[in-house]
């Protein structure tokens, strides 16, 4: 059975051009922190990538620390130090923060004290995208850059976390920004890496596979492929809405990425829908994939008001550049299939 | 012209193994905490790496935490811990600990309270090899693993620090073993994955690689390479000692890594050789990698007796199974033209 793959979200397919940057890196002998020629040779991949990847996210002049992904670059910008931040935030950063900030109905986030706040750029489950205040502390920009145009320098933040799976590149690698001037305290000691920010033998690999998808993702943006992804976005809304009159969607006021829709139907749990769409071929998600796993309504639609049931009976779906019609209307019929039992079930 | 590299210490080459494993791996599209068909493809990968690492390292009942190298393996044990050592462990260990262990004048460390202590299996500089106490808190097994014979369970430690890269797969993936029952409180904070012990989606190119390396490490150490690798090590010894009669070898008279050879000449630099020899072709090193940039003389050698001046002229040169009795003897003479022109001009 031929599957489709409508979990971007969660993480997107290698990017040809970080496979074949990959593949190069692998010939690299050297150790970077080594002064001969195959040291050199190593670091070259390394400044080379943090050189793509400042000029691909306008952070020109600002700091960039390479680590194993942006759970580890929101654990360096947060530990011992204490953000406000909404309820909604990914658990990366929730696991640090007072979650004390609140939004409107569609996932807008009000903030009052931007130096003392963290806002994520789009969120990962309803993809609402936030105006980011000036002086703002920290943004996670992980699900926002590669969908919709990100410059660290005009984002008003001092900080941005960055995860190279979400836009093509491979996963355990991601990256803390920084606003030269600022620093943070090491939580991995050692080596003097990354400037004694961040300590232990570069991931060569990874971060040569991360600036090359980060590059392409750019320029696949720039040339317009999500203005296909978002019309296919909303073919399915559409069709959703008219299968299931009676069916929530989330954070459609606002700004979305080009490429979720999470909507739900009270009473009919999202681990349910998830399973019944996997057997038939499409995968999607219930909340964010970290804690897919775990049991319990969304933290996301639960501080944007919904209810327990409602926030327990969600679905996400997210397109990516190769995501096609007949995919989204294969989706759509299997979807409202099992709908019907659903509604015949419980009535 | 063609290089030599005489650094596996610093990092080995990636096997071929692990470059098919982490390519075949590169197909996988799913997120480990997926709950779809793509997710456990996924799960499949790290679950499938994490059996074969406990069965090349007999770890059979231990747990595996994958991390992003040795040092946040040391991290992950290390924090909120406070350990005695001797003050040649790596940086990555030696930011934790309390360097208050003494060795003797071969590098032999002697350890009063094992539960209270971390000591290497083998050092990264001199190869020295330790005696593991029953009932050692952590020993890092980083440059021990793939060379010599190593099991966890008869290790008699707690815990145990890898590093792929050491042992022919990528940089910036390793693991925390731990013996069952024991736990460590996460660094890096927010997901579920490693049992909560390690959050963040994996690195699951890294990690198939590590696997397959480690695999291959194994059978190729279980087949004999090592004992060539040692042949030609002595050879190098026996030349240079023929050549510079008063070179000093560190860690002689204990048993050693196979691979490694570290030797001084007091008052000529360690860092002018190791730029010297890769001018002519040869990539060695003056002290650890992660600490090469570093100025100041080794922290190992100085444990071991030796005064500033001696541990500030030390190389160390490291084999791996693919060099050449004519690599080893090229080195031979190239150091020896530089030893005569510093001998000449210190005259």
């Amino acid at each position: 059975m031929s599957r489709a793959y409508l979990d971007w979200n969660a993480t997107a397919p290698l990017r040809a051009e970080a496979r074949a940057a990959m593949i190069a890196a692998m010939d690299v002998v050297g150790n970077p922190s080594s002064v001969h020629g195959e040291g050199r040779a190593a670091t070259a991949i390394i400044e080379n990538a943090r050189r793509d990847i400042s000029a691909a996210i306008g952070a020109s002049g600002a700091d960039i620390v390479f680590t194993s992904g942006a759970t580890e670059a929101a654990a360096l910008a947060l530990h011992g130090r204490t953000l406000s931040g909404f309820a909604g935030e990914h658990d990366c950063i929730d696991t640090w923060i007072i979650p004390d900030l609140t939004c409107d109905a569609d996932g807008r986030v009000t903030v009052t004290n931007p130096a003392q706040s963290t806002v994520q750029t789009a969120n990962s489950e309803t993809g609402v995208l936030q105006d980011l205040p000036e002086g703002l502390a920290l943004t996670d920009a992980v699900q926002a850059v590669g969908k919709v145009p990100f410059a660290f320098s005009w984002s008003g933040a001092d900080m941005a976390i960055l995860s190279a799976h979400k836009f093509g590149g491979p996963k355990g690698v991601g990256a803390l920004v920084l606003r030269q001037g600022l620093d943070v305290d090491a939580i991995l000691k050692g080596g003097g890496q990354e400037m004694s920010r961040r300590a232990g033998t570069e991931n060569i690999i990874g971060i040569a596979g991360m600036a090359a998808a980060l590059t392409a993702a750019i320029a696949d943006m720039e040339a317009g492929v999500w203005d296909r992804v978002e019309k296919l976005r909303n073919i399915l809304e559409n069709a959703l809405a008219e299968a299931a009159p009676d069916l929530i969607f989330f954070g459609k006021g606002a700004r979305r990425l080009p490429n979720t829709s999470t909507f739900a139907l009270p009473g009919w749990k999202g681990e349910t829908q998830v399973m019944q769409m996997d057997l038939a071929g499409y995968a999607v998600s219930a909340g964010s994939a970290c804690s897919s796993g775990k049991v319990g309504p969304s933290r996301v639609l639960k501080a944007m008001g919904a209810d327990d049931v409602t926030a327990a009976s969600a679905i996400r779906v997210s397109l990516g550049p190769s995501t096609t019609e007949d995919e989204i209307m294969g989706f759509v019929e299997a979807w409202t299939k099992q709908y019907r039992r659903h509604i015949a079930r419980a009535a």
